[in-house]
């Protein structure tokens, strides 16, 4: 936890937080803060700064807070990733959000295995939780947008066109020759197929939608890893 | 399992192998395998190729196998890495070894907790199998050599220097402006520090040895995502 977020149902006045629960604790056993001590903060979706310590023990933290930084932006990046299998989603949220993934779309294709969309990780508050923990490793407080898209020839036919316009178009694809660009200044839509890849078929549709395919030579990476080596390559 | 890994104990003769426990379930339960079919192999820190399987049932399986493969080198990559933790530590020796490095040391430093370096990974059978993991993941079957450096300063005052000699030598640092170089043409010696980062002194003393210190900007990564946008950068 390398922010305290904060959400507007903590705070008593404009200026003053009471928190509890998991953040309480980390502030307990982690900082082992005491009042006075100052402790970086971030308004979820908003600007960052800093809290000042009133008062805190088993049950409430009491803080002070000034919000005056402008936050991290995140990168001009929309990641179009199909389902992995829940173990890794969790995983590939958090790393996704830290990273600074702006838009999210977790989608079908072929080889992602229908009991993949069963797991409560998707649901609304679960899904959200994983990109708090995101944000706080990252010490950024915007949540990347997540759409779910159960269905790839409707998406990619009907939805895509519109959600990438006038970005550099990519597809992760282990059959190929073309490296991923570096450092590209402007907005950008990558697909990073499931474990196994997506199919040719999808791999053609996404052509249609004017997607290159891109690979990223002859090792074979799971998509976990291959999601930080493209962004970074791409933005960092 | 994208590759089947052999062993010199799998040889019953120069070009046939019998294979049991997870390689054999792997090719049974996920493959679905039967006799006929051809199967990517590779002889660990050997070349790669291919394996007709002449019978299989649930006690073994039987390949004629034919090794004519260059097998892919490992990038010219040795990664000095402060020992994370034991969960963390199994899946970044996977990561490390899919992504390709050459040359990993585990070392200490300042911030890693003491318990750590009694977590049975390190003993070396378990650690090959991490390692084993990792290349099965990429396709390949160069085994990258494992340093175990449980004291910083010896080591980097006493043995870096002959280890970095003529290497391009960075530090992960989070303070700081340099940005990580791209697609480096000559080796590299990487250090990356603990959740937490090197103390300033840590720093130094790498400094002192040649090491430039860059930073990926103003997110905080986790280890196990900085390691794959930073080796992504200098070689992919």
């Amino acid at each position: 936890m390398n922010i305290i977020l904060l959400h507007p149902s903590d705070f008593c006045n404009d200026t003053r937080v009471s928190l509890g629960g998991r953040r309480l604790q980390h502030v307990l056993r982690v900082h082992g803060a005491v009042p006075g001590d100052r402790l970086r903060v971030g308004l979820v979706n908003g600007p960052g700064g800093q809290g000042r310590v009133l008062s805190l023990d088993e049950r409430q933290l009491l803080m002070e807070v000034e919000l005056n930084d402008v936050p991290v932006e995140p990168l001009p990046l929309t990641l179009l990733l199909s389902l992995p299998r829940p173990k890794v989603l969790k995983r590939v949220l958090q790393h996704a959000t830290t990273l600074g993934v702006k838009r999210l779309v977790l989608m079908n294709s072929y080889r992602v295995e229908k009991s993949f969309w069963q797991t409560p990780i998707l649901e609304p508050n679960n899904l959200r939780e994983q990109l708090l923990l995101g944000l706080e490793q990252a010490r950024t407080t915007i949540l990347p947008e997540v759409l779910i898209r159960k269905r790839f020839k409707p998406f990619v036919e009907d939805e895509l066109h519109g959600l990438s316009q006038g970005d550099c178009k990519l597809v992760a694809h282990p059959v190929g020759d073309t490296p991923c660009p570096v450092a590209i200044q402007q907005p950008c839509t990558l697909a990073v197929g499931p474990e196994g890849g997506f199919i040719p078929y999808e791999v053609e549709k996404l052509q249609e939608q004017g997607f290159e395919a891109i690979s990223l030579g002859p090792r074979i990476l799971r998509v976990e890893t291959a999601i930080p080596v493209l962004v970074g390559k791409l933005f960092y």
